[in-house]
């Protein structure tokens, strides 16, 4: 049977645009994308993007005439839910505000739902339509990148907080005056448990026991990455395996201020570290376990995304609609 | 005009059980105690706590007969709101989990609305319903006592969890390592922030700067407090003007973590400390907006509770009857 109802995703990221068009279970049909800067302006990127979606729109149609489009959700860092704006698009090479769900409404004006969030809570919503926090109420999600993301979910809704920007957990204080963050502020999460505060860790360990000796003394600080580093944890190399019980002890902690902040049923993970399995969830789970008030202890999962790596950004996107169609 | 409707609050502590009658505008009308521990068991102590109740209702009704009482809320600590069951009832001196919503419909089978949860939940209802957080959506408060308790309010509704024990904000790590926490993981915000976390704060400072002049010089641990230290303070004493500026630098920590959380309209702070006025609040206001990420900078109210000390309790245990029967 053909389906009769797909979304539009859509993932702005600071170098492309990429559009998807998915089924109400998760399924991408067709995807296209289109540079995110070179457009001119705004107006002008509004304007082949709305182009490119209805090209899109069409070809679906071509191959079932009784499709209908149910909506369009967007996932761009710094954006807005409430407002439909992305408010920080500095990295977006956009000046200003850039009121994007307004203006998407003008080419697509019989749609019910155009939304936008940022790319982390519609990750989160992704987990929850199409992936394993189906039917949970109460859970949080961690992206772990080149920074952390984060997304919360309290009573079935991404909490999005007073001004639409909550759920930034990647920047909750881990070491006071420790390791300088992006952001400014020394010591946060992030810069211990992301993808580069694994590579900051391994540097730190390898001056620290004067090792030349491990597989990793013979990257340079800008080649290594975190795949590196695990693969020489599979080699057993001890430098790359302390990084990962290190990164997993400090990410525990983060985790069990999560619990102890929200109670939630699970905490998903997901990124490039997670590809690591039990490497980095066996330290996290210990980690986290050791720092929670009893009577949380042995109640929280720690659980990998069931979102493809690739797939998640436009199926979060998509996954909007048809969140905002429940209401 | 005389009113229509009360709820009845029940505040459970260690040492008594404060019952009061309360109207919809927040004013207690009558209030009595009874001891917590001493009945013997716990059947009895609810035997006993309903006919407080029950005595209290009579008194209230002689002066209203057309008085109908709308629920019976409780404030107390262990207690969960899904369940209605105290589950860690040590420090009240039960054994094991007590079914104390269900142990009291016995008494009171005609009543809609008898709820109970933690007295930190309780105190954010009592805020919400009739205090300074009227109308708002999302806030947190925390009181700071002897420890650290806090509550959470997203969407207009305290969040409980997945298993009616979030909100354990002072709980969460501050200084990995640090100072001991009542509840065995080192460095917790309850350890820093509290009453009892200034105490240590005066302690470390004295023997820090080996300051026989301060005014808590003369002071043994032991007898040390809080209410000493802000009047040290006021006199100018350096030790006690120190001990709030690293308070206040600490809990801006915690709160700035709890705005990239939640990312709420405001927080409020209740508990013998916020009596102290700007010495707390200016430095905790100080020192959560340097740790705020940029976009939430000046935006997050920092509040005292408007309830009064003295009845917050039973006020905070009387709104969870109005908020359960909004539902």
């Amino acid at each position: 049977m053909s389906i009769k109802k797909a979304a539009i995703g859509i993932d702005i990221g600071g170098t492309n645009t990429v559009i998807g068009v998915v089924n109400p279970e998760g399924k991408i049909m067709v995807k296209s994308s289109i540079n995110t800067p070179g457009h001119g302006d705004v107006g002008k990127y509004v304007a082949d993007l709305s182009e490119a979606v209805n090209e899109l729109i069409n070809s679906v149609k071509l191959l079932n005439d009784e499709l209908e489009i149910a909506g369009i959700g967007i996932g761009a860092p710094g954006a807005n839910y409430y407002t439909g704006t992305i408010e920080y698009a500095s990295n977006l090479s956009f000046d200003g505000e850039v009121p994007l769900v307004k203006l998407l409404r003008g080419y697509f004006p019989s749609l019910n739902a155009i939304v936008m969030t940022n790319d982390a809570n519609a990750a989160v919503l992704g987990e929850m339509i199409y992936g394993g926090a189906k039917g949970m109420k109460n859970f949080v999600m961690y992206t772990l990148g080149t920074g952390v993301g984060s997304g919360v979910v309290v009573n079935g809704d991404v909490v999005y907080g007073s001004d639409g920007f909550a759920g930034e957990c990647g920047h909750t204080m881990l070491v006071p005056g420790g390791r300088p963050c992006g952001c400014g502020t020394p010591g946060h999460l992030e810069a211990y448990c992301s993808a580069t505060g694994m590579k900051r860790t391994a540097f730190e360990l390898l001056a620290h026991y004067n090792d030349c000796n491990s597989l990793l003394a013979d990257k340079s600080y800008r080649e290594l990455d975190s795949k590196m580093i695990f693969d020489a944890a599979v080699k057993g190399d001890k430098i790359a395996l302390e990084v990962f019980e290190k990164t997993g002890w400090w990410l525990g902690i983060g985790l069990a201020d999560t619990v102890h902040y929200l109670s939630p049923e699970a905490i998903f993970l997901f990124g490039g570290p997670t590809a690591a399995g039990d490497l980095i969830f066996k330290p996290t789970k210990e980690s986290m376990e050791k720092h929670l008030l009893p009577f949380y202890k042995n109640k929280v999962k720690i659980l990998p995304s069931e979102l493809k790596p690739g797939d998640a950004a436009i199926l979060g996107s998509s996954a909007l609609v048809w969140k905002e169609l429940e209401k």
